[in-house]
C-alpha cells in the first residue's frame, strides 16, 4: 500500500499515455491515454488557414492536456495514492520542434501568430522540409563539416536545422521572434520544472550536436542571418536519467502529484524503450517496430555507418556510443496494402473467423516455402530512411503473374522490411560496430510470423520486450533514476525492464533459403537508390504532372 | 426472306459461338453460343489422371458439340431458313494441335489411349513445353536454320514443333501411333467436308512453315527419329477464303445444313477478325485485344521484326505479307489486379451505381493527369510474347507510395499494356515494316478510356470494329468468298466488314506526356528483360522453392 512508484508519460503521434510502474519490480499498476484533440495537423491550421504539401503540425495544449487527463486517471486505474509518485519521466517523438519565447511559450499561442503556419509546432513527420536538407547536406558535404560522417553522410529533412531553416526562409518575422528553437521533449518538461532544460539525446541525434552544433560560419554560408539559430538553441545539456529539477507548482497542480519531486530530464521515444527492453548493452539492437522501425544501439565502438541516422556519445545510456538508425516505413506499408483492399471471399473468412485481415493475411501467407510465392519488393513506400537517407524513392515490387495471390504479395512486403533491416545490419558490421541481438519492441511484436522471419533472414537471435508498454515503461524506468531510487540506467533497466530472451531463433534452412532472395534485394536496391535513378525521374515527372 | 446468308463458327478458349451473316450487307442476323463441357482441361484427364504443371488440354467431342448445338439455334434466332445458307466458315485458337489417326479419330478417343495425356489436344496455352521450345531454338540458331528470322528470332513454347516434341519425348508410343499432327483448325474443317485439308495460316504462323517445314535433318538433330513428324503434317496448304469442300452428309447432319455447300478452309480466330475488321490494308494493325492481344497485320514490305510471332507471305489475305505478333497478358492482368480485392468503400460505391469493378475503377483513374499516379508497371504477368518471348518473365510495378490508391495501380497497368504494344509498333518500324493505323477488335473495346489511351500512348488514330462479333463474323466472310458470293476477301471485307474509322485520335498534349513514362517503361523493359535478369532469377528460385 505504500509501494514506492514512478510515472512515465509517452507522447507519440496521435496520443499520449501515461503509466504507474512500481520502482523495485517494474510492475504496470495502471495507465491511461489521451488522444490529441487536434490530431497531426496536415489539411489547415485550427483557425482554417491552408497548409501546403506534406505538412505536419501538432497542438502544444493538445500536449499539456495529456499531463491533466492521463497521470490522475492512471493513478486511479492503479489505485495508487499521488503521495506514493516519487518521480516523472517523459519521452516524445522526436524531431518535433517549436518556437517559443524566453518564457516557453509556444509562439502559435500568441494571438497575433495563432494563424501563422510556421508558428506552429513541427511534428517529426513534416516533410515539407526536403529542400532545405537538401542543402544543409551539399554545403556540408562541400565544406567537409567534421560532423557529417556522424549522420551517416546525410541529415534528414525531418530534423531540426532543416526545419529551422524553413522557418527562417518563408516565414523571417516568426523566425525573429522566436527567442527559443526547443524539442517538444524539453518543452513538456518546462510545462513540469517551470525552467528551461535540455536532454543530449534530442540534441545529438536531431540536432546536429557534437561537443557542439554545426558552426555560425557555415550557418550564414546555408543562408546569410541563419547563425542567430544558435542563440535560440544555447543550453547546457543533460544526460539520460538525469535530474531536470523538481515539480513545480504549476506543473503540480497540472498532474495532481506533489509538488517538489523528481522530474527527469527530457528523452526520445524510441530511446527510453532500451531501458524498458533492457536492450543497453554493447551489441544489443534495440527495434522499436510500428508504423516505421526505430533502431538504438549502443556499441563501445565508435564507427561511420552509412546512412546511419546518428551516433551520439552517451546517446542512450552514460558511457556508450548511442546509434540510432530507422525504416520510415513497416508497419504502415502492411496496412496500405490491406487499404487497397481484399477479395470477397476473405473479407467473408475473416468476419466468420473473428480475423483482422492482417492475421487473415498471415496465416495464409506462412504455409508455404521460403521463395515460393517468386516476388521481391523495395520497403520504399516512405521513402527509405537509413541506409539511403532518401524521402523521395518510392517501392517496387518484381515477379507478380497472374497467380499471384494477396498473401504473396503481402508476405514479399513483410519480407522486404526485413531485408531493409538486414541492410542496416550489414552497414554496421562492415562499419565495424557488431549487431549481435535484436530487441524488438512496438505494436507490430504481437505478429509471431513476422519476429520468426526477422530473425531467419537476419540470422540472429531475436529477444522481445516483455511489456505491453514500451516508450512509458523507460521514460519511468529514466523517473526512477532521476529520483535516486536506482544509482544508473543499466541498472534500474535490470530492475525494472522486461524482455523475453531469445524468443526467437533463426531457423538454419529458411535463413539459407533467404539469402538468395536477399542478393536480389539488394540488386534492386542498389539499382534503384541512386539519386539519378529510374524511381526519382519517374518522381520527378509525377511531381510535375501534379 | 430468300436472302443468301453464310454461318461463321469461331472457336474460343472456353466455348464455341456461330453467327449467322447476311453475304449481301453483312447484317448480323442470329447467334449462339455453346460452352465446352469440359472447358480447358488443366488439373486432371477427364477419368481423373492427373496432369503435369502448365498443362492445357481441350476434349474434341466438345468441338463437335459446338456444331450441333450453335449452328441450329443461331439459325432460329435469326429467323433463317437451312436452305438459304450457301457457305460455313470456322475459326480456331492457335496452335491447338492434335494426334489423330488417318482417318481423323483422335487418338484420345481410342479406348486404350483415353488416359494418356498426350493422346488429347494440346490448347494454345499449353505451356509444359518450355523446355522442348528452348532446344529448339537454341539449335536453329546454333545451325543458323534460316526460317528462324521469320519468327522474330524464336519460336514459341505454344506452337507445333515445341508441341510435337513433347509428345515424341514423353509419350513415344502415342506419338507413333499418331498417323496426323494436325490443327484443331482443320480437323473441324475435317469433320465438315469429310476430307483432311490443312490451312496456309495456321500452318506458317504456328507450324514454322516458309515454302516447306524445317527439314529431316533439322528435325533429327533436335531428337533422333523426330523427323517421322513430317509425315505426320505432309498435306497440300490452302489459302485464307478457299473452299475446302462441300459439307458432307455426316457435316449436313451435325449442323442441320444443306449438304454440298461450301466449306471455307480453316483458319486462326485472329487472322479472320482482320476480314471483319476491314483491317486489310497494309499498315493497319488489327489489334484483338481480350485477355492477351494478338496483332495481325498486311505489309507490302518483308521485314525481319525481332520477336514478332510470325511472318507469312498470304497468310492473312493473298497478295500481301501478313505479320503477327503478341502480348500474352492484357484484360487477364486487368482481371488479376481486380482479383486482388477492392477497398469495402469501392465495393460499396460499386453495387451502389451499378458499375464493375473494372467500370469504377477506370472512372476514377480517368481524372488525374498524365503521370500523377507517379507509377510505371511491367506487363509481364503472363510472360512477354513480342518482343521478348520469354514466358517466365513476370510483372513489375514501382514508385508505389503510402498514397498509392487501386485505381493507380489499375491505370499503370493499363498504361503498361500500351506501352507493350508501342514497343511491338516501334519494333516494327526500325525493321522498316510501317503501322500507320491501330484497329481493335475484343472485348476491351468497350473501354472508351483504354482505347483513348492506347491512341495517346502509340501516338496512332485508333479504329474500332463495329460488330459484338469479330472472328465469328469474320469466319462467315471466309465462308462468303469460299461460296463465290464475293470474288476475293478484301471485297467481301469491304462489303460485310465494320469498322468505325478513328474512332479515337490521339491528344497531342497526353502523347507527350507518356514520352517520359515510355522511356522509363523501355527502360525497364531493357533491364528486366534479357535472359539473365534479376526476373529469371526470382523465377529460378521459385521453382526450386515448389
Amino acid at each position: 500500500m505504500n509501494e514506492r512508484v514512478v510515472i512515465g508519460v509517452d507522447y507519440g503521434t496521435l496520443s499520449g499515455r501515461a503509466v504507474v510502474v512500481s520502482v523495485e519490480t517494474g510492475a504496470e499498476l495502471g495507465t491511461a491515454v489521451f488522444d490529441y484533440p487536434h490530431g497531426v495537423v496536415e489539411q489547415r491550421l485550427p483557425s482554417g488557414v491552408p497548409l501546403g504539401d506534406s505538412w505536419a503540425l501538432q497542438v502544444p495544449e493538445d500536449w499539456r492536456r495529456v499531463l491533466r487527463e492521463t497521470v490522475p486517471a492512471a493513478l486511479r486505474d492503479a489505485g495508487v495514492r499521488p503521495d506514493q509518485v516519487i518521480g516523472i519521466g517523459t519521452d516524445f517523438t522526436a524531431c518535433t520542434v517549436l518556437p517559443a519565447l524566453a518564457d516557453g511559450t509556444p509562439l502559435c499561442e500568441l494571438d497575433d501568430l495563432a494563424d501563422r503556419p510556421h508558428a506552429y509546432p513541427k511534428l517529426w513527420k513534416h516533410h515539407a522540409a526536403q529542400g532545405q536538407a537538401d542543402r544543409v547536406n551539399a554545403l556540408a558535404a562541400e565544406r567537409g563539416e567534421p560532423w557529417l560522417a556522424r549522420y551517416g553522410g546525410k541529415i534528414s529533412s525531418e530534423w531540426q536545422f532543416a526545419k529551422a531553416l524553413q522557418v527562417f526562409e518563408e516565414d523571417p518575422d516568426a523566425f525573429a521572434r522566436a527567442d527559443r528553437w526547443i524539442e517538444a521533449a524539453d518543452w513538456i518538461i518546462w510545462q513540469l520544472t517551470g525552467h528551461e532544460s535540455r536532454n543530449l539525446c534530442a540534441a545529438g541525434y536531431k540536432g546536429v550536436y557534437q561537443d557542439g552544433y554545426p558552426s555560425a560560419e557555415y550557418l550564414d554560408a546555408l543562408a546569410p542571418g541563419f547563425s542567430a539559430l544558435l542563440g535560440k538553441l544555447d543550453h547546457p545539456l543533460s544526460r539520460a536519467g538525469e535530474r531536470a529539477g523538481g515539480l513545480s507548482a504549476e506543473g503540480a497542480a497540472l498532474t495532481g502529484l506533489p509538488e517538489g519531486i523528481a522530474v527527469a530530464i527530457g528523452n526520445v521515444d524510441a530511446h527510453v524503450t532500451a531501458a524498458a527492453a533492457r536492450a543497453v548493452d554493447p551489441g544489443q539492437m534495440l527495434m522499436v517496430m510500428g508504423t516505421s522501425t526505430c533502431h538504438v544501439m549502443n556499441s563501445a565502438v565508435l564507427g561511420e555507418v552509412p546512412g546511419m541516422c546518428g551516433v551520439v556519445r552517451d546517446g542512450i545510456v552514460p558511457g556508450l556510443w548511442g546509434y540510432e538508425a530507422g525504416q520510415s516505413g513497416v508497419g504502415d506499408i502492411f496496412a496500405w496494402y490491406l487499404s487497397c483492399g481484399l477479395p470477397p471471399g476473405y473479407v467473408e473468412e475473416a468476419r466468420e473467423r473473428g480475423l483482422s485481415g492482417h492475421e487473415l493475411l498471415t496465416e495464409k501467407a506462412a504455409a508455404q516455402a521460403v521463395g515460393a510465392h517468386g516476388l521481391v519488393a523495395l520497403d520504399w513506400h516512405n521513402g527509405n530512411r537509413s541506409i539511403l537517407v532518401d524521402h523521395d524513392l518510392s517501392g517496387v515490387l518484381i515477379g507478380t503473374t497472374l497467380a499471384t495471390r494477396p498473401e504473396d504479395v503481402y508476405r514479399a512486403l513483410l519480407e522486404a522490411t526485413a531485408f531493409g533491416t538486414r541492410t542496416i545490419i550489414d552497414a554496421f558490421e562492415r562499419a565495424g560496430v557488431p549487431v549481435t541481438e535484436l530487441v524488438v519492441a512496438g505494436g507490430l511484436l504481437r505478429s509471431p510470423f513476422l519476429m520468426q522471419l526477422y530473425a531467419d533472414i537476419t540470422c540472429r537471435p531475436l529477444s522481445t520486450l516483455d511489456s505491453p508498454q514500451g516508450p512509458a515503461l523507460g521514460s519511468a524506468i529514466h523517473a526512477a533514476v532521476a529520483a535516486g531510487a536506482h544509482p544508473d540506467l543499466r541498472t534500474a533497466s535490470t530492475a525494472m525492464g522486461k524482455i523475453r530472451r531469445n524468443a526467437y531463433l533463426p531457423d538454419p534452412a529458411r535463413a539459407d533459403a533467404y539469402d538468395p532472395l536477399y542478393a536480389l534485394y539488394t540488386e534492386l536496391h542498389d539499382h534503384f537508390g541512386p539519386p539519378n535513378g529510374p524511381l526519382h525521374r519517374l518522381r520527378a515527372i509525377r511531381n510535375a504532372a501534379r
